[in-house]
């Protein structure tokens, strides 16, 4: 297994270098990011590479059974090349330049600055595609990060016209399609399509969702000219880019696509408390969108994390189970930010293993510790993540519900995150799948607030339930098609058969108010932002409004469907009515339920190819926690320290 | 009496239409509003009108007996227009242009701009000139809407100089008037003035104040443009434009001048629960604004509104009760915005009455029981409002303290809010007017805080006491002149003879704290913001200070002057103080009480010309509540249910 | 003494000039300020000067025995100079143009701009150098007020460059001292230096710290190329400045360096209730940066303060008992802002002596009483300011603390407050000094976050110590160069030696957590944002934590070095512990206590240069208290009425 560093050679004396180098080896370090923000040392000049101060650095590494991954240095373009090519600065929907001094400083569309990234990245590729300590490649830096890529220039105006006449064809179609006759918005000409700068009022949400999309495969683009250069050069070396978990300025589906395999950044204490079944999903939201094979961890939070303002360091303990927890969800490599925290610049508190002094203390105490268990736990290797249950998660329905809120309350992730959180509770491992995957191995499916609806997802729903499947599907589901306008079909539109109902009505809650439902149970719970009033047609009603606007209506059914079941859930429920729906939902699909007790105790599994089981007991919490495993002729209660990580193999 | 909707053929499919019109009939319908966004359609290249669409759509309504009034459809230039005029884009006070893709994307003074609108107002006006079907019009669209009129581009600044020469006539005046002595801003050019846009520190509140003004008047200026050709071309139609109620963004007195009548457009349950006190005002207002005559509701609420969030739905019985509301107060039409709701575009989730699907649910029905009801009620025909009391409402007034707030909890618009409730309690009916109209015919007139000044209100406010009116005057009145300068004379300036006191000196509070008053009863009253230090010179003291420093001195105090009083209120008192000092004044001045009872039963008079009298009685809570009307020879005890309306006829 | 009023007759007729200041004679009043906004007045056209009106005034004032002090009114540029000469006008960051309409719409570094100042104020200059009745200047009116010297125009760009060339020298050196190769920053040319505009993500705080530097120096620049001018022509008139107290947009050390003396204004009352200790700590920052010598006070409040939004007037006694502040701080001039509250402008409602109408009330006769008082206690004259105890401030450390502040709950000010106020509330006199002043004759020196650190700096302390100095350091000392640049050395850096401590690790506070400390005493205090665990090397442990992650590890510690003490606070403690510390040193280093008794009654002493003590006692509260002064031979106990000022000369 790859463990690893995210190295800065050129923030430091060459002295230094080999005492870095000799602290790696012995916490178990054998590899290193580099370079991914150093373009100005590898071409002080315009086309002027100096690769020599790398070299060495890789050379040093290399002596310490360090390999190398290298980071292309395009995320921050240097002072020369900014002022020769002043043109590729971005400009916000004002117009205001944004100007260098931070970085990501460049628009992705700006033809210029993509003639730039070529010549930068092939001298690099050419240097380097021998290098046997080269093992591969990062792409950039966190390609959207600070939402660079939301640029308002004249390139992407531009762009964004060609990219619209490339999907519509023609005017008619994009009048339709968009619905451009509301506010005599019609186009007569491609020249008259605008982006969304600022207006009076707001923009037209079909044209906003389109531009995010526009956004996000300019952004794809940029990317993939890069890997085109890299493959072609180098093709024996892996080419992956670092995600940003939870981040949804891109699709993350499509960027992945072009790469040998996902690496993200987890930075879990960022300011305050971190919440375990929020870096699970993020886990498992970067394995989904690498179609569930490993995945690296590029960086991994090793001190206290923040530019002016910073927060709190790991706790001891908690850059271990940090770790194990990527690997418990995954990952085959786990590489920190930093090794040593920079003296300067904006991330001078963005801290490393190592503080600015550069003396080790607890948190390379921790590290090497980690790096000497892992040396006895080898056998992991090819063994992958396994789940019953997915949640289908969608960036283009996560960018509509950004555009139309809805309800101020309303939030697409805060309910992905909901519905996992109650799996994770009750120790359920979860996949996170595009709405067009494959289902069939999966005994239950949670589908929250499918807004955005196709016939192609329709009809991957409806063959799924079909063929035995559990669907649950929540409120806001079939309202649009894919280009942000609204069905003229009864809600749920596209939905009503699978789901065997009608929407009769639905309410945006005045923020103040809650109602409440109730299901089978005596049980109350709690309902926020808005409901509806399920109407059922062929659908039996399992949850009814005790009180608002439909009180004594049906809020939650449940429909035969072939050989399965769909489930619809009316309204925006807590978490405790989640839990309780999932509990009978999992035991009802008959999916294996291997550990009770402790919620703080989290529980995921990887299975090797010859069918060994890991299953990973991580404590989350600060005190003792017990927890009973049970398989067909196996049941142990298991306690854990707090922090504590146990792997338990079957 | 007209009963309608706003509707927008050009949304739906033709085949839809005639479907449309016949549910219209059968709910009651006979007008529909049309086309007020539809200019791209209408003339979809420079100069090449196409009104066929409209013809038909307005021939297949005539068929089902719904007339048309037609919108100009200057509110939304098209895309084409935008990009050949590039110039005609408003600016903000930074200088960024507000791109084209929402609406209202003009400047109001841009020549190229008007010269457009005059074409497609005239091509309009004379193709419909002869169309039996069409009544009238309605200019525009809530002009100043989204502050669209704060425009700060160059057409403006050449305007506004012209405006500010032909009101000051010289230097000299402009600059005593304006005290641009004050840091050296006396202007020595008439090139050298300036619109407000972004300084450091802040403007001059003079220039402020007239910048508004100017904004107003440039409003206007191009309301009256379209009115004139209109009046030209089709002089048998009614002119109208849709208000906005309480909007403060243009002098509505002025706006009206022009019309034949006022309409305005009422969605009282935005985001929360409706006031119906608010509601009421706001009607007044339109009434008031509209000199007294009867008005239109041209967009009335029937379903939840909003863009990117939306709001509650009408709970069940409100679309009736507030259209009954606007009647009560002097409406002689109810239109519905909109007749269905769209599937595209910024208002996708402004409801209609019908949902996206076109089926008609409850909210259709209680629209078609309203509308069966009225064919019931022709002869409320012809009668109109009455009122035996008034508050006086002026828009500079209101931009002067909106300039300068002088307290951050002192608000102009709570205080007319405040004395309107506290009438409207007492079920006492209220006309909202100018500073400047005859007040004879009122027992009892409230001048909240009268910021501005000048010897003709003065003149007028004294000849109403004078001849036996009673007159109620609040804090921080008399401060300024008409430019936003502060008298020299000891406070209230103009009105220390009036009101028989001197103001010793006031006190803005710290925003913690509340000070107590007491008058005549042993009650205690709050009282926030400003609090004045009321020195008695003929008055007597009617209230005192308990507390704060002006403890023990004069709060609020009544002066006798010719056969009338005049009642001074030194601090922003709280609704229970003004309820009691109403309380006592509408005893006082022997107003007619024709109800008592529950505070959520409104009540309003409207009165025949033959002297019959219309009471409406209008439930807005949600329980049974019982009112007791009297009259000479008349008593009756009426319990109302939720949400009911009654009209009782004497 | 100097007792005085800002006085504009340029806002008032003359004939009201000769009432005026017959009532300010009245008062007591000897001096007044004119004309420092008076600019298009003084020269209505360009080249053309007009001095008449001005002469009157000040010969008018000067019948009335009232001196006065001239403004150059370089604050204001006039309107025909902005339309001459638009390119003086400053950019924010985003390029936008600050327009004129308010004041201050000028680029301190403009060639244009300062040409002009010099032609105005040497016109000014040649016109008053003999007038007998001019006594000194004030050179233009709070400098960086608005923070308008944060200007990012083309101007300031290329000076900024030329001022890092200048301190620099070799770009190399500029690369390493900011550490510009993190995010490729590092520049190959001058010409490529940029001013920390609008970018993405944020800038290199080392850069952003020069920048603030330079601003800074920019604007003393322009304020000194008009001292020269003043200097040269009128060599036997004083210059001042009116700074800002707490204003952190300058350093006003350097700025003090070639004036007279520092002026200041202060308001206490601006929109809630005044604090005592922050009154008495601004003072002291004036005769700090004043170099302890005497300063003014340019304005003082005398009526409520504020433009759109006004505060509360002061109370009845708080004029006087602010003035007695003043000089009880060391003023030798109180002058009053303004004499009558202007009619027009900005500033209508920041209020005078007199109100808008001119009229003496309750604070003209306030002024007037203190101004009878001063007659009899002239002896004051040529005293001085005693303090034994001294708290180290730097503006440096401020701008880098504003930058990157650590910790939400981060604040170097509230630090210096929060020591301050710890001797305030003990009766303990403090001088605010610069880092490198001479501290010898200090018996307690408190120095707040020495967050940056020089050689010099820490020469300094340690001589002071080492000598038998008290000195108190706090949390994130020695943390950075001078550059902002964090040191490689473990913390404290530089002050390890001196303190005797390691820093084993820091933690910034989740901002719901508190957490808890004991000292020697059984109470517990809180600390807050940012906590070290102090690792002892020489030093002895004298306070603990006793929760949060450093639990049972050294909070305070304390170091004998050479004759001397230094103590490390390394938490952010709460005011309690500070005082409960403080008094502890202040006993333990023989400082003399005056004064025991309550907390509301400020005590300072000022001493004659022949020895004689004015001890200062001054009721800041609304109840009597009591206070017992003790010296050798000398006990009293002194009851002083609510707002009672008394002097004791000893
Ligand atoms: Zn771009
Ligand atoms: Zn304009
Ligand atoms: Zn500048």
């Amino acid at each position: 297994m790859y463990y690893g560093v995210d190295y800065y050679p050129e923030h430091w004396p060459e002295e230094r270098w080999e005492i870095d180098a000799s602290l790696m080896e012995s916490a178990g370090i054998n590899v290193a990011r580099l370079a991914e923000f150093a373009w100005v040392k590898l071409e002080p000049k315009e086309g002027q590479y100096d690769f020599s101060w790398l070299d060495k650095a890789i050379e040093i590494l290399g002596r310490h059974n360090i390999k190398t991954v290298l980071g292309t240095p395009t995320a921050s373009p240097p002072m020369w090349l900014v002022r020769k090519y002043p043109q590729i600065l971005p400009r916000d929907r004002d117009g205001h330049v944004m100007g260098p001094g931070g970085r990501r400083h460049y628009c992705y569309n700006s033809p210029e600055y993509r003639e730039l990234t070529r010549k930068i990245v092939s001298a690099m590729a050419e240097h380097y595609k021998d290098n046997p300590n080269v093992i591969g490649w990062q792409i950039d830096n966190e390609l959207g990060c600070h939402e660079s890529n939301r640029c308002y220039c004249d390139n992407c105006l531009i762009k964004f016209r060609e990219w619209v006449k490339r999907k519509y064809g023609t005017l008619e179609n994009l009048n339709r399609s968009w619905g451009t006759i509301f506010w005599s918005q019609t186009y007569t000409d491609w020249d008259e399509v605008i982006i969304p700068r600022r207006t009076v009022g707001a923009h037209n949400p079909s044209l906003l969702l389109d531009f995010l999309r526009f956004i996000s495969d300019s952004t794809i683009e940029y990317q993939n000219l890069q890997v085109e250069i890299l493959r072609k050069i180098c093709p024996d070396k892996f080419i992956t880019h670092n995600l940003m978990g939870l981040f949804g300025g891109l699709d993350y589906y499509k960027l992945a696509e072009s790469l040998d395999f996902v690496s993200w950044d987890n930075y879990p204490r960022f300011r305050g408390n971190p919440d375990p079944a929020r870096i699970a999903l993020s886990h498992d939201v970067m394995r989904g969108v690498n179609r569930g094979r490993p995945f690296w961890v590029m960086e991994e939070q090793s001190g206290s994390a923040g530019w002016e303002i910073f927060g709190p360091h790991p706790l001891p303990g908690e850059i271990r189970l940090w770790s194990y927890q990527g690997i418990a969800h995954g990952a085959d490599a786990i590489v920190y930010f930093r090794w040593r925290t920079c003296r300067y610049g904006t991330e001078q508190y963005w801290h490393g293993i190592l503080d600015h002094d550069g003396v080790p203390r607890r948190r390379y105490e921790e590290v090497k510790r980690m790096g000497e268990e892992l040396k006895g736990i080898t056998e992991l290797e090819g063994s992958v993540y396994k789940a019953e249950t997915a949640i289908i998660y969608s960036y283009d329905i996560r960018w509509a519900i950004e555009i139309q809120p809805n309800n101020p309350a309303f939030d697409y992730m805060e309910q992905i995150q909901k519905y996992y959180t109650g799996l994770f509770n009750q120790h359920v491992p979860v996949d996170i799948v595009h709405p067009l995957s494959d289902l069939s191995k999966y005994k239950l499916v949670v589908a929250p607030s499918l807004y955005l609806m196709t016939p192609e997802i329709r009809e991957n729903l409806e063959n799924y339930v079909r063929n035995g499947g559990t669907l649950v599907v929540t409120l806001r589901s079939g309202v649009k098609d894919w280009n942000n306008v609204v069905t003229d079909k009864t809600l749920p539109g596209e939905l009503s058969d699978l789901l065997g109902i009608e929407i009769e009505e639905y309410y945006s809650m005045p923020q103040e108010e809650k109602y409440h439902i109730k299901g089978i149970g005596p049980e109350r719970f709690t309902c926020k932002a808005i409901c509806e009033f399920v109407n059922p047609k062929s659908a039996e009603v399992i949850a009814l409004y005790e009180d608002g606007p439909f009180a004594g209506k049906p809020a939650v059914t449940l429909n035969r469907f072939g050989s399965g079941e769909a489930i619809y859930v009316g309204a925006d429920v807590d978490l405790g009515y989640v839990e309780s729906l999932l509990f009978w939902l999992i035991t009802r699909s008959k999916i294996e339920i291997i550990a009770m007790g402790s919620r703080d105790v989290e529980v995921t599994v990887r299975e090797s190819n010859i069918g060994t089981k890991f299953i990973f007991l991580l404590n989350h919490s600060d005190r003792s926690e017990t927890i009973k495993l049970s398989f067909p002729g196996y049941i142990e209660e298991i306690t854990l320290e707090p922090k504590e990580v146990r792997i338990v193999k079957r």
